[in-house]
């Protein structure tokens, strides 16, 4: 099985670090494919890099339709996701989307920890139907940056946090990139589940494909047909015209 | 990998049918248990009997705890899912709650369609917290009983039910034991995909023990410990000591 | 008018003292009989055991079904309250419920005031779709072995939680077992009227039984019809029958 | 027990009405005072008029403060009932919040039925936070000078709407003052319960009277104090000042 | 353009401060009038108060009806603003919902800043239908008659709190008229752009006068028609027949 | 005062035309400016290509920064709304949100209606947070091609739609490019406000430039600052950089 672990952002050393945790969680006979934007924010952090980002996302997605099984959006804000969903033949899931859906088979309500601004996954969570199963959604004051220069002092703020939320939550979802990794090594000391959201979807990607689903031939997620435009790549072209 | 299909009520052939469906789901080398409760209502069509079923369910997982490494409860009521999830020391899958959870994979909106009355459907997503994912629940006015002794003709109702929901639906997942199984056959006709609880449930159960994610010892979910009680089989007794 | 004052747990203990609470609060003429179930938890504190009780609680009220003409569920979680509803020929009242809706009765929003954790009253609240009347659930930090042991702190701390909530509720609603009782006591001292939950349904029952409302004849809150089980208790399974 | 049934609008008849299916649904040992406006619209129905209307009404209730131990806002709209509960010293209750916190009683969804428009009733039970628990509203295309004019023919066309409510809805709540009355008649025929506003108010109104729970000290339902205005009542005055 | 800008209590400074405010914030070539109710409060501040204020609020429009273009409701209530929106010919705008929607305009979730208890605007924005788009309201612990005797220092409270809001808001609302007229000096130091309900109604009235919507025919906001009332002003009496 | 009127696709006679009707409702002194993006669908109607556009947008609004006071996005799924009001430093309209926004401050409900799928408005609405105020959204079985070629018979199908609209609406927002235009010659025989998105939001945009209104220096409609990108537009780049 083949499955396209496909950045959003421009930044190389990212995409290495996601498809290395996509090989760790995937399953034997999983092939994991790495992919990074040709244009775009070198990382994503406003709402103007997102809606960039969509489509140098959509661009990079358009080289692999057809010779990938399943696709992961490596980017925490599940960026064009209801779009890649449309364009490509086969399932696309979004790391931070997969990683809720998780919590809820696990059971109960989840919460979800980010550095920064809460806000921004609030929205997330919401738009994604899911907000009655969030019982918060809690921002570390922690910059990236500062996360990946003391890996151990961010762990320690990351166990706290858990420690309280799990007053109210059940699981707890890590969400942005700085944090990725860090559940395996906290799960043992946590007292609810941490959920990565590469290895979510990774492995509900295989789960996909083993579903075997067909894609909807009717509604807002069948694919584009006879559909025009100028200037795009010629793969995105391609999947636009059908 | 071991996977129990438990059976919420009484009648063994509804077993049989689930583990058989749960088997041609199931990846190579995942086993299959059927269990049926000792006790408790033939099938399950009302509150009453669905209440009474969660005891008997509770006292039947029970039995399996720690020889089986996830659970699909086979009632497409999601009896006593909270409860199961507390209890058992491996995931507990509830068909109807894993077919919805699969359509948010898939993306957009489902819709859910069964036999008789539409609103316990309903009820049952909203206490999920998947109301807002969920554009219709519909209800063919067809029994059990019709739909058996006529599988053609109910065949042929949930596809064009499905084609009328394709308007607003973007998937839709089949509830109720009757319409099981249909969704193989009817895929390659129904302009959305259709989703089947059992088929759903034991392909996320098997990803849920890949992911070998801890049980909470926190919370409403961690297991019970030092509870006392009275009239309950050892097993159930057990467990609730912890 | 006799009212069946039913137990959810074995503790014949707790039974005695919902009695006496209920006696306190019914108007002359109401005849109230306590019954506690033969099986199940000593007190219920899980979703397991819930599950359990619920069972238990049905099979103690269908030896009533007919002898009494209302039901109060002397059990702070509402157990298996929409059940009984279905199965009672006569009207059945949740003591929380009953509290959460005499507080819409007095106007505003009303708190939610318990031990322990919030969550689960605050699931209830919302299954109960009462969510919008409700500003906040807020759990005390004590175990009821500590109120029991030391009432007068725990009535201290109840009054200044109310007082706390006064800034957001018009009135307080006391969730569980060991708060019942305090209620009128600290009335005089509270900024807000304090509900007990077994006040308000006796009170609320005398009421539906004066008003004579038939049971519905149709939808899944009509009675069992030609149900079959087994192993279930003679007067539950003749229920089912019809 | 005194209860004050009190009317919006100026026409007495309406008043006399109310009193009537009140001293009907009343206890033994209850007396039923009627109240009139002095002034405001002959028949509410828009709403300019319920605006209006509620300062009469307020303007009614402070002749009565003090002399009676409960309150019965006898118009559909419960024109003024958050303000009403606030100024009086004893339990007020508005006829539709009754009818609908009676259904919740019963379990279930309700319905409601009524002449004409239904997007009112939408915003009245949504203002009244029990949105979740009401299934549809449904207006019959036929005015109350039809209804009145033909109450055969409207019985038969409500018993109609019931029957087919009955498929989402456990029970109907009758609003608008020409279904008043109904009830009664129809119940054994019909498949739900049909709830009357009146009965369900003035049965409710004595509960809250026996359940003698203290007035809010705290928040925005406790009486107004030191509050100064000009050109209103006496009475009203008197009330406001503290 | 002739913009009335009316006020709901009885207190004449009230009326100057709003018009003075709404002509800072008017386009050249508006004229702004002024109107002060005949009766009731003197200053809004309880349910009562706000209920007999929506009378003397009408009785106060139906003097101007026809002459105006448009009204503002100079209370940050919006008392009355449904029936008065029925009533007149014109477009009528509250001076809350007014800055709320202004902070539609501007993008993001807004918060609402105001002396007192929070829990009055809670409602009200929740009954105009935005609390999806509020992020949290603030009560300051602050009495009108101290903003007004210290404006300083109010003005470093309501700063310091909006600089706390921005963490979730991306705009604040300064609701109540101890407030108004603070926006314009606090502005330039504020991280999120604050909004002043006179200043947003008076704009916004303008532009809803520039599109020459037509009065609905149909639906509870068509002009009543035929309606019959005692007591009442001619000018409001008038109205209501149409 | 200069405002963009900016297409989210490339063709440039819906350019002219939504430039054409922004004149027509502009205040004199009101300069209207037309943009058509440089790559890019020639007609938004897929998922996908309202993603693509959303990048073509920020584009061509990026190289008016600071040469207009005020942007309106002339398509109708308000493609990068949010996006483009944080980076550009002068208000941002969307046609639809102004539409609906316009629709709020009529009063009541307002409905949708629409050519094709309802669920896209439906999704738009819900994300505005306005889904409390809209009673429904209607697609018309119409194609945009078959709307433009029969322009006479578009326009019965639009005021027959909104007179059973009228029955729950209080106003219509025509949506979709498809019926701009069509608002003003049916206002006269429609029983509810006909709202145009592009009118709305001329009218709202010259509304915010008068209320001068400061950008937020805080949360996420902060203009970006120093986010590095590569293979982007210079002025997109510059924008970004800060």
């Amino acid at each position: 099985m083949r499955i396209l672990v496909a950045n959003a952002n421009t930044t190389e050393a990212i995409t290495q670090a996601c498809v290395a945790a996509a090989r760790a969680a995937a399953a034997p006979g999983t092939q994991i494919i790495g992919a990074t934007p040709g244009f775009g924010p070198a990382v994503i952090s406003t709402r103007v890099e997102n809606a960039i980002a969509a489509h140098a996302l959509l661009a990079t997605l358009a080289e692999h339709a057809g010779a990938v099984e399943a696709v992961v959006l490596a980017v925490s804000h599940d960026t064009a996701l209801d779009a890649a969903r449309q364009m490509m033949p086969c399932p696309v899931l979004g790391m931070t989307e997969a990683a809720c859906l998780t919590a809820c088979l696990l059971g109960g309500s989840f919460g979800v920890l980010t550095l920064g601004q809460a806000r921004p996954y609030e929205e997330l969570v919401a738009r994604h139907g899911l907000a009655a199963r969030c019982a918060e959604v809690v921002g570390l004051p922690l910059t990236p940056q500062q996360a990946i220069a003391d890996p151990d002092g961010a762990a320690a703020q990351v166990l706290a946090a858990a420690e309280a939320m799990a007053a109210r939550c059940d699981s707890v979802v890590l969400g942005g990139a700085a944090l990725a990794g860090l559940a395996a090594g906290l799960q043992a000391r946590s007292p609810v589940p941490l959920l990565d959201g590469i290895a979510c979807a990774v492995t509900l990607a295989e789960a996909m494909v083993r579903m075997r689903l067909p894609k909807p031939r009717a509604g807002s997620y069948a694919a584009p047909q006879g559909r025009e435009a100028i200037g795009l790549s010629p793969a995105l072209a391609a999947l636009l015209r059908g």
